[in-house]
This record gives structure tokens, sequence and C-alpha cells, in this order.
């Protein structure tokens, strides 16, 4: 039967996992695919610690270039995570033909340009399964089973540590602080946990979720990102009461020749599908024009989920290269219907809007005058009952609105006399 | 750039869908796939009627002969549907060398060994996406995506007609001869709905999700069938009332060395997320031994949905001509840890039960007695309002129990005289 061989670049909680599943499924995959995998070398700065699984120890090395020159090895599995030296390894990887696999989200989202550009003048594939949704084959479905759709839209929540604090905070009802606390204790939140809970996470991922619907790679910095940790457990509540439930969204929309990239806290009817994804799952709803609505639902993180996902991008390779098929080009045929991102300025949604306002006369006529003034309509008022003395909080929905016109009645609004914190606005998809 | 020829063997809906799509993603495919689809002949016994799709008068035949022995055609697309003399014309395809796409899940899971025998020999593939889930990508998903994944069970929303039978029961309260009208003016239900509404089209795609799942070709009379025609709109209202959804699922379980295959009206936890699946939408829940309990949700019917997996697996087919690649083991895996199917009467369930007693003492103790006589306990009794003179519905829930002692019992309580109809029971899935 014939052997390919690969080498795994980090050897840390994702890398113990493919190594198990590996050795555990090495038969049925040999069935199912007619080639035999081979773990050649494994690379680690620390190749000593006891970790979960066996190796043989002459398989380890310290140094990545018995990987990178090693002629023998088609296949070379990135699980090291980080910019660099992730990117130069994996340059110097395809330089010397290799096929690449990696979970890596944060270095396409970064670098996948330039990473996309060699593997294509190598003539060689780059797979990422396991970066979006760890074990949801996602991306497979997108570029392949989804092939022949165009998508209007692709909404996602997929990041599971925030996921779980909001779905704690509306279970539990408790404190933003309080629900993050709870997910340290489960594992499900890093000691600091901003790149989770501020977007970025969810942003890399929508620049691969972006680059697989519309065959761009979109600058990070281009994406509009909030994050959640200015929900309250009051704004969950009243949002509820409104028949919403508030998740963190990545989505990416096309409006006719504009694409619109955001990450942001987002009501969404409760009775959508997405709403009921709770605690550490992900799920990725995806609108093509010939499949009509689809949902993608599982664990978004996990030693096996994500080594599930990595096992099946070397299992494709491995056809590949015994094929000698080279298909890059699933990925990326740019929609040139696209002619450019759309500014936040220029986003169009309803909102909801929560202002603490001095329980007097008149407060709500000037709101409501300042709203008008900046052509914003409003479809549901209500007066909450009074958190501390004389302040009210009062919550409006609104119809679409011009994110500008917003920010400006917004600024307007809190410099009232009246008004004692800063207003608060989330936007709504009713999808 | 290289062509792949395709005939098409049936030029219905579904045919014309997938012609309008090769017609219209020309290029999208092309540049993404380096290959030009070519439709070289499309076969149907009416070649005159008015479609929503032009084609050249010269591609159409009445002599499926000009498909199966023109040499330069690759792929067989037969998408006309029923047994005969689909399964005829897909075997003559085979042996002159054609792979083949289907959407045939009657005829897959009627004579599926015989064809992917026929096909193995011949070292060709047959691809049926659209045969389950229509445009969801469940199929390239279970055989590709979770490639090295064990699975517990897969339950599947996959009739969309009997799904807005019940959703409709369950919004609007009405019965199930009003709801499968509705249905009938929507279109989406056939004149004579028997297949949909009785469980047999879910059976035909249990066996395929069998097959990806366990490699195994169950016979569709080894499948225990019961429809939805029997549930009221009473038994969706208590079922609610005790949280619980009705919902006909199609279920695959592995338990020990057993495989449970069955189809039936099932209660479900209204918080799951297959709960939440309302209307023709279908939906798949996976449980993978790695990637965990994953979830794929969208259109289970439709021209656009449908011809959308059939062009994915055409695409599938012509990378997989171009490398010379032949892959049918990747479905076939036998799991050779499965010894028997589990007969009917060994299955374990909890089940949800309805009892129409005469309201009178002692009636409840009969029952009672009969179910503890058979060593079924019950987890809760609720006594409804009276619905006609001196009949009381009484709902128990039991714990899980085997099916052949709950027959019994219920045997024992309708011949009781103090009950008044047949008893109800539905299965209780708490996953």
């Amino acid at each position: 039967m014939k052997k390919i061989n690969l080498g795994l670049i980090g050897f840390g909680n994702i890398g113990c996992g493919v190594v198990k599943i590996l050795q555990q499924r090495r038969l049925l995959l040999a069935q199912k695919i007619g080639v035999e995998i081979v773990i050649k070398k494994i690379c680690d700065k620390d190749i000593t610690r006891k970790r979960d699984v066996h190796v043989d120890k002459n398989l380890l090395t310290r140094d990545v270039n018995e990987i990178i020159n090693d002629p023998q090895i088609d296949i070379a599995v990135e699980l090291m995570g980080g910019i660099s030296p992730a990117k130069e390894f994996i340059l110097a990887a395809l330089k010397k033909g290799k096929h690449i696999v990696t979970a890596n989200k944060a270095l396409l989202a970064e670098c996948g340009n330039e990473l996309f550009r060699e593997a294509a003048e190598r003539g060689k594939n780059i797979y990422f399964e396991a970066s979006v949704g760890a074990g949801i084959p996602i991306i497979k479905s997108i570029k392949e089973g989804l092939v022949a759709n165009k998508f209007s839209r692709i909404f996602g929540i997929v990041n599971g540590t925030s996921n779980y604090v909001l779905t704690q905070m509306s279970k539990e009802g408790c404190s933003f602080a309080n629900a993050i606390n709870a997910a340290k204790i489960k594992g499900f939140a890093e000691n600091d946990p901003t790149l989770d809970i501020e977007g970025i996470d969810s942003a890399h991922k929508l620049v691969l979720l972006t680059y697989l619907a519309y065959g761009r790679i979109v600058n990070v910095k281009d994406i509009f990102i909030e994050g959640i940790s200015q929900i309250s457990a009051a704004d969950i509540a009243y949002a509820k009461e409104l028949g919403y439930a508030i998740k963190l969204l990545a989505i990416a929309k096309k409006k006719a020749d504009e694409l619109e990239v955001r990450v942001h806290p987002t009501l969404l009817p409760v009775n959508h599908l997405l709403s009921s994804v709770d605690g550490v799952f992900n799920a990725i709803y995806v609108s093509g024009d010939l499949a009509g609505n689809l949902m993608f639902y599982g664990p978004g993180a996990g030693q096996l989920p994500a080594a599930s996902a990595v096992v099946s991008d070397i299992v494709d390779l491995t056809q590949d290269i015994k094929a000698g098929l080279f298909r890059p080009t699933l990925n990326s045929i740019e929609d040139s219907s696209i002619k450019s991102l759309r500014k936040i300025d220029e986003f169009e949604n309803k909102y909801y809007i929560r202002i603490a306002a001095v329980d007097k006369p008149g407060v709500l006529a000037k709101v409501s005058g300042i709203l008008a003034k900046f052509g914003i309509s409003i479809a549901s008022v209500t007066q909450k009952e009074k958190l501390k003395a004389q302040v009210v909080p009062v919550v409006m929905v609104t119809h679409e609105v011009k994110e500008k016109n917003l920010r400006n009645a917004l600024r307007m609004i809190d410099r009232l006399k009246d008004i004692k914190q800063k207003s608060i606005a989330i936007r709504i998809e009713d999808i």
C-alpha cells in the first residue's frame, strides 16, 4: 500500500489528538483511502513533557528542518499556532514541495494572501478545516458541497468562549464578570480571554469564511469588531422580553456591489435556530442562492473535534497526492461583482437602544426629538422599572437606520444633562 | 480546458435545475475546477413539454441508449426516480464505464448493494448527495469531513412533508387532516402523500445514512417504520405541556454490538435543536466519537437545493475522472463490531402514553397494576380535562422500558372495559 508521510509541527493539545486518531484509526483509514498515513516526524520545542499519547522517541525533534528538509515528507501539519515562526515554517515547507494542513486561523487571516499565493505558485494545497468550527466540516461544505452556490450572507457563532459567557448570562441572569469567571473555572476561557471576548478570534474566522464565500482575504483591520464585554445582564433580560437573544455574531453580507464584514453582539429573534445555539457550541448559518439557508452546528473547540478536522484534511491531501490533484482554486475565485467593503458608517441596521434617563417630564420628548432629527424612527419604546433613585432605563427598538446617524444621535443624547450614563446600542438582525 | 461530458437521464424538475445551474455557473465552475462540464445528451420520455429552462433541441432524446452507448459520456446523471427502469439504466451505464450521480434514494435503499457492488467491480463511483437532505452536504460531511469518526447514532428529520404537517399541527393546533390539506395547497405534499407521511421516504434515507455511518445497506423491511397519521393535536399539546416537541425521526443507533434502525414519531425535549427545526426543513444530528454532536440543517427538498447537490457530485466526479480516482470504499467499510440488527421487541425507550379512561374510581389503579406487572415504572401521570362525558385522557411518561413489555401491557390495558379507545404510545428520546 502506498505510504504518505507527514511531519507534525507543534505537539500540543491538538497535535496529540491528531496522533491519537492516526494511531487508533490507522487500519480504518487505510481501508477507506487505500493509503497508509505515516507520521514521520514530530517537532516541538518541548519534546520531554509527558503527553496523553505515546509516540516513539525517535519521531520527536526540536529542529523543524528535519521536517522541512525531508523530501520523503509530503504533508506538513502546522499546529503550533501564532503568526511567527509558524508562517516562516509553512512558507519553507511549501518551497520544499509539501502540502500544508493547518488549524491556524490567526495566521491565515493575517497572512492568507501571501500563503495561498505561495502555495498556488508551487502547485500545493493548503487545507484548514480545523480553523473554523473545529470538527464541523464547514469549510469543505462551502468549498465543495456548495461549490455552485453564490452566497448572500454567512452568519456565525464561531467563538465558543463568548457564546458560553452569553449563555451563562442569559440562563443564570449573572453579570459578565461572573460569567467569565465561570468560563475560566470550566476551562472554557483562557486566563486572558481578550481575543475571544473582544471578537478578535471571531474576526479571524470571519476572514476565512469570507474568503471561501467571496474569494477574497479581507484585512482584519477592515472588519468592524465589537466584543461582548459591554453586554449587561439587564440588556440580555430586556432583549428576551422583546423576543430576542443576544449572540456574538461574525457576519459577512453582500449588499449590491458591497461586502459588509463585521463582528458584534447581535439581537436575534429567539425563534431563529442560531438563538438556540448555547454554551461552547458553534454554528454557521449560510445562505446559498441554490441550496437555500443552511446551518452547520457542533462543538467549536476541543482536542478531538479539531483533530478530527485535521485528519479529514490529511485524508483529502492523500487523495490529492495520489492523483496529482492541485486544487487551490476551489477556494479562491474572487466575486468580481464586489466593488468594495462597506464602511461602518454606511451599515444599516435595526437597533436596540437603552438609555438611562432621569425620571422627569420632558426627557423622553427631548430624546425622541433628537432621534427624529437624524431620521431615526422608533418601532417600540418601553420604560423599565427604576433601577436607582430617579434614573429609569428606557429601551427602544428602531427601524432600519444608518450607523452614522445612530452614532451621531446617541452622542447628542448622551450630552443631555438628564441622561446619566452612556447609552447602549446593540444591532438587531431579523433573519 | 479538459471537457467532461455528461448524460442526463430524466428531465423533470431537478433535471431542469441541474441544467439551469450548469448553464448559469458554467464559467464559475470552469474557473474553480479547471474542467468544462458539458451536457451532451438529455433523455426523457417527454421531450416536447415546455420547461423552465432552454436547451438545444439536438440534446434531447427519448432513447436512453444514446447516453449509455456514447463512449464520450463520462458521467450518467440519473434523475428520473423510481426503481425500474432507473436501476437497469444505471447498471447499463456502469457496465459501459460511466460514473453515476443519482438523487434516487428509493432505488439506492432497495438495490444499493447490487449497484455499489457493480460500481466497485467496474472501478466507478456512485455519488448521491441529493438523495438525503437535498442541498445539505450531509453525505459528503459524513463520508469525508468526518472520515475518521465512529458514530454512536444518527438522528434526522429527513422528510419535509411530514415535518411541515407536524409543525402546522403544533403551531395552529389543527388536526392531522387539516394540516395535510394545508401542505397539499402549499405544494409541500403530493396528492397521495403516503410515502412521506407513513415514514417510507424517511426509511429510504435512513438506509443511506446507516450505510455511510456503519458501512452496511440495511434491508428496508428490517427497519421499524411508523408514520405520523396517528398523531393527534391533543398529543402534540400534551407533549408540549411536558416540555416536548413531536418530530418524525429517522434513527440509527449503535448499542453494544447491535444496530437499531427505526423511523417513528418521537417526543424530543423542546430545548433540543432538532425541536426547533420547523416546516419543510430537514436536519440531521450526528454523534461522532471525535467531532462530537453535530447538526446539519437546511431545506429538505426543492428544485435548486437538490440540483445544487447534484452539481457538487458532478464536480467531485470531474476531479476523480481527471485524476483517475476511484473511491467507493470511502463509503463502505463495514463496522464489523455490529453483529446484528436489534429487533423491535428489544428496543428500550421512555414512552409517552395516553389512555382514554372512564372517569371512575379504581381505573387508574388497574392500569398502574398492569404496568407494574410488566415492570414498567412511571415517571409522571397527569389526568387531563374531560373530553367527552365520562372519558378522561390520562397521560403518562414511563422510564425506560422494553418495547415488548410496553406493547403487552398496552394490549392488556386496552382490554379493560373502562378503557374506551386504543391507547396511544409515542417513544421519547431524551437526547
